[in-house]
């Protein structure tokens, strides 16, 4: 197995491009970190391109390592590097990006989570963690959405992304598509005006957007929804966090939850 | 008004040591970081000791300086510094830490949030902030849980440590005092054999128990709940992120959301 100890390698250099959007569009590949994301990825039959791991990790990992996939052993400096961070697991791979694309006509099967404007990527990566748990089919990431294979979405991700639909999309044409199907579209707002989200019959089949931390969804695309949602807020905060936000309404608006 | 320009300065170097545990409990002081906390600070009745800016946001916020407080004009360099971040807004303050303590008999009183080893100062900072939005009475800290006055921690409350009490307790005390009350104190646990919290009826007096990242709550609190409570994953995720699963929890059980 190869060794590698130089941040200065070549390939190192181009693992650590992968943390840059830049980096992940030109390789068509992400990095996965951590031992639980590797065993995610292999579980759902991800094209592996590169397994890296420290001594202590490879060895623990090398007979779980899938056939044909090139392993590399890297040094602690080198772990560091690649992670970002001063303490990574030591194990990581680098896998395709997604190739599957959704038209916004499939929307028909299942709830959707529209993303709309979520610039903080630990929001992104919980918003789609939280869709998985709730049953969702997918999520998908209008312009301006913080990229769903960055480091930082990754790993608030943990995983989920091999669960259920991730993707980039344009929400007018998603929205489009779900009146089309005489499907339901929620909006949410942080405006008393609007409707309560306990005010909503729980459901199987609807999409539901969560717009920026700042200013919340788009005027345009809430005039296009079904309704816009409303979560009373009863002490004396400002609003709610917009992950934690999305958790109440996916939890309350999903049929078995 | 006294123009700080060093990181070498006395008061810069106690700012930044705000910044620590050790700083806060020997000043008996936190650092506030932005003009919303700021604010929220002026309006609270919170006892200042300083407040800082850099020209730009002394110029606006001067004639909002209360009475008998220290202004000081820092640089751009000492405002990173003592921010810990390198794009801060450029206005602080420096002021007291809460002296209001709570005896766990309190608890007859309105709802509780306790922490039981939340580690990520992220998760504590919006779990604070979700009880305020949620009518929460108070968040008690468990041990081994982030500090609350931590700078990750403040920054996601948003200024809910103003509008309900935050404090440090021990929680076997806060599960014994409610049950003495004979108010329920309800835990949370990753376990489909625990109660669905869609079967719980909303109050208006209880304990709430959320636990570690990783762990979840303590066994011996879980031993000493009313009821465990679970909530259904009907995707593939393993687990919801404890402020989500928090949030979800708090708005279903407490009367009025």
């Amino acid at each position: 197995m190869e060794r590698i100890i130089s941040n200065q390698n070549a390939r190192v250099k181009a693992w650590a491009k992968l943390a840059t959007k830049k980096g992940r569009q030109e390789n068509h590949t992400y990095l996965l970190d951590g031992l639980h994301l590797v065993e995610e990825a292999v579980k759902a039959g991800a094209k592996f391109h590169a397994i890296m791991a420290t001594e202590k990790q490879m060895a623990d990992y090398l007979p779980n390592v899938p056939h044909g996939v090139p392993a590399f052993e890297i040094s602690e400096e080198v772990a560091k590097h690649i992670a970002g961070t001063n303490t990574p697991q030591g194990i990581f791979a680098e896998i395709s990006l997604p190739e599957k694309t959704f038209d916004p006509s499939y929307v028909h099967d299942g709830a959707w989570l529209l993303l709309d404007k979520i610039q903080d990527p630990g929001n992104v990566g919980t918003l789609v963690r939280t869709a998985d748990a709730a049953g969702f089919k997918g999520v998908v990431l209008g312009a301006g959405t913080a990229d769903a294979f960055a480091p930082k979405v990754v790993r608030a991700m943990q995983g989920s992304q091999f669960h259920l639909e991730v993707l980039n999309g344009d929400l007018s044409e998603w929205v489009a598509a779900l009146a089309t199907n005489n499907l339901p579209v929620y909006g949410s707002q942080l405006n008393e005006k609007a409707k309560s989200y306990r005010d909503v019959e729980p459901s199987t089949q609807f999409g539901l957007i969560v717009g920026n931390e700042g200013q919340g969804m788009s005027a345009e695309l809430a005039e296009k929804t079904t309704a816009n949602l409303y979560i009373p807020i009863q002490g004396q905060a400002e609003s709610l966090n917009v992950a934690i936000a999305g958790g109440i309404l996916m939890f309350s608006l999903a049929l078995g939850n």
